[in-house]
């Protein structure tokens, strides 16, 4: 008897190639995805979970293989702020990912090898429209996005991508477009790979990983999650042990993202690193529309807006930029910012104060 | 004729064995050094000027040979903030250095072959030891001292370690200890260098260098130098050209992160780069002392300090922690938190505005 808090990952194929913002045409685009919840008759009741740079599918419930939980299983889930006993929750794996979608490490048709650095360059935009083909597939009529960092991006354009299609959009510690200091820790840690002695211009898959680079990126990612006051909080000054006098690894901080580092290299494929991260610089409805007014003013989508207070990667500042726009234009918009001590970490850490804010949004 | 504004780096071999923090007694000690003015007859005119992470012992002045001014150049002079007709400014490289005073690369007695790794780690309070030998060696009577950033802890551990002899104390950009995130930082730009392929524990001087490794290493420094408002201000999102749609360099803060990381490579030693940052991780007068009272409480010195209002580096709440701990030991304690949109960089941009106040402070 299958428990329904199981789940799995399942592969659609597009029927039709994509036309990538880069210019290319490109074919043979598999998405894994999965779903929580029913599809009702009407087909209006799905909610579409974006996730955020490193994640997957598997946002909720257990995998069957691993008896790990998804990413934001805290959110989804029966009576959860996404309910799946009133809503059909889609997840997919992001287009240029490693998680099942068509990535870099996938296999290239014309040469039976992984694509590497053959693969396009992919947009915000272009796993929208990955996403949109999914979301067809099952005939749904209208939806709800709803993702944090790069997943808010991604909710953000479904909204300007297709302003009639989306009725509700949850935009959770995101903005409209990268700063310039989220874009030089991207491009240090893109450096970070690039230059690992195992990258070979990409096609490692048949031997070592650059594995340290993909660890340096890695930990410069993590401290940009956390925030002084966490780490604080978190590691202090503490030493891990004594002070070794040594280049070893001395404070509990180096400790913890030694470890991040580490497990990280298992779990991802540093090409899809060096894809995601130019999705996150590259993305700018400000400059593709001329403003955010003009990108957002055919939306019919209501929105929620959350922010939280130590999040000095996707600022609150920058939740406004999106607020102020929407309302400008009139739109219906909900902002809040919460209070929390875990930076940006906070989207996957701060279940309750948020379930509560996106049920009530929901009308629940 | 020698131009008076002309400056060059000379040698102090210290006459004894210094023991370090580490619990070492280390021998051969030399160290580099600059002077400016003339030291008065009463040998009581004299100020140390305290360099950075990657400065020398050229703080002001031309170089003869290169013709590049001091990195204090427009703060060290006559009629500047530290005034030349007036004090006789001494700067020196730091012990672990690579610009003339031992440290990992200088040679190794013993072998005959550069320290690397068998270099000891060195502590800022063995820094300041060095320093005073020097000083010592000038027959100076009383001192005042004067830093930023890590410079700013000497001139803390020089107040700490010789509470009568300091008169005069300022801090710039400074905290008593860094944060767990800066921490982060400097374990992460370690790694970095750690990990490079060319790294060879530290045996590189007759072969290539880390250079990707330290490159990084100074990409992670100078996003932590700016801020985003500074950033924001010189790049915001621009391209350096179109989108490259590749792996290139395609913002402008990627072009200057590159290029500041590739001039940096051929001006700096990584050894040094691993020994130095190590030592700013482990200062800590408060775990040092039991508190930071307790460590200043024997100094007879006043103190200036200053901090940047957009500085995240060595924050204003760090400077506050040192004052406040000034004005409790009923020190005399002057503390200005001036507003710059340069971040950290600002103690090595803002001179006109420390100029006034630095000045004022040393009674002119």
């Amino acid at each position: 008897m299958e428990n329904e808090n199981y789940t799995e990952t399942k592969i659609y194929k597009l029927n039709k190639p994509i036309v990538l913002k880069c210019g290319k045409t490109f074919d043979n685009i598999e998405v894994a995805y999965q779903t929580y919840g029913k599809l009702n008759e009407n087909k209006d009741n799905a909610i579409l979970v974006l996730h955020a740079l490193t994640g997957s599918a598997h946002a909720a419930f257990l995998n069957k293989k691993t008896n790990k939980k998804g990413w934001w299983d805290d959110m989804i889930g029966p009576n959860k702020a996404f309910d799946t006993n009133k809503f059909f929750v889609i997840s997919s794996n992001v287009l240029g990912g490693c998680y099942g979608t068509t990535g870099p490490k996938s296999i290239n048709p014309l040469t039976n090898k992984p694509y590497a650095l053959d693969f396009p360059v992919v947009t915000i935009e272009d796993m929208v429209k990955v996403q949109k083909e999914l979301v067809n597939y099952f005939g749904i009529k209208k939806i709800i996005v709803a993702g944090g960092s790069m997943g808010g991006m991604q909710a953000l354009e479904w909204s300007i991508a297709y302003p009639e299609y989306v009725k509700s959009t949850i935009l959770i510690a995101t903005a409209a477009r990268l700063n310039a200091q989220s874009i030089a820790f991207n491009a240090v840690a893109r450096n970070a790979i690039l230059k690992d002695a195992n990258f070979n211009n990409g096609n490692y898959y048949n031997s070592s990983c650059p594995e340290n680079g993909l660890a340096i990126a890695r930990m410069i990612g993590h401290i940009t999650y956390l925030c002084e006051e966490a780490m604080y909080k978190k590691f202090g000054r503490e030493f891990k042990d004594t002070p070794s006098f040594d280049f070893g690894v001395d404070f509990q901080v180096e400790s913890y993202l030694e470890h991040q580092g580490k497990i990280f290299v298992d779990r991802f494929d540093a090409n899809s690193y060096l894809y995601i991260t130019k999705a996150l610089d590259y993305y700018d409805p400000i400059k593709s529309y001329g403003s955010l007014e003009n990108a957002l003013k055919d939306s019919s989508s209501k929105f929620l807006v959350i922010s939280f207070s130590t999040d000095w990667l996707f600022t609150t500042e920058q939740a406004k930029q999106i607020v102020s726009t929407l309302i400008k234009l009139n739109k219906d918009v909900s902002f809040v910012e919460l209070e929390s001590k875990c930076g940006h970490d906070a989207f996957l850490l701060e279940f309750e104060k948020q379930t509560k804010i996106i049920k009530s949004f929901l009308g629940e």
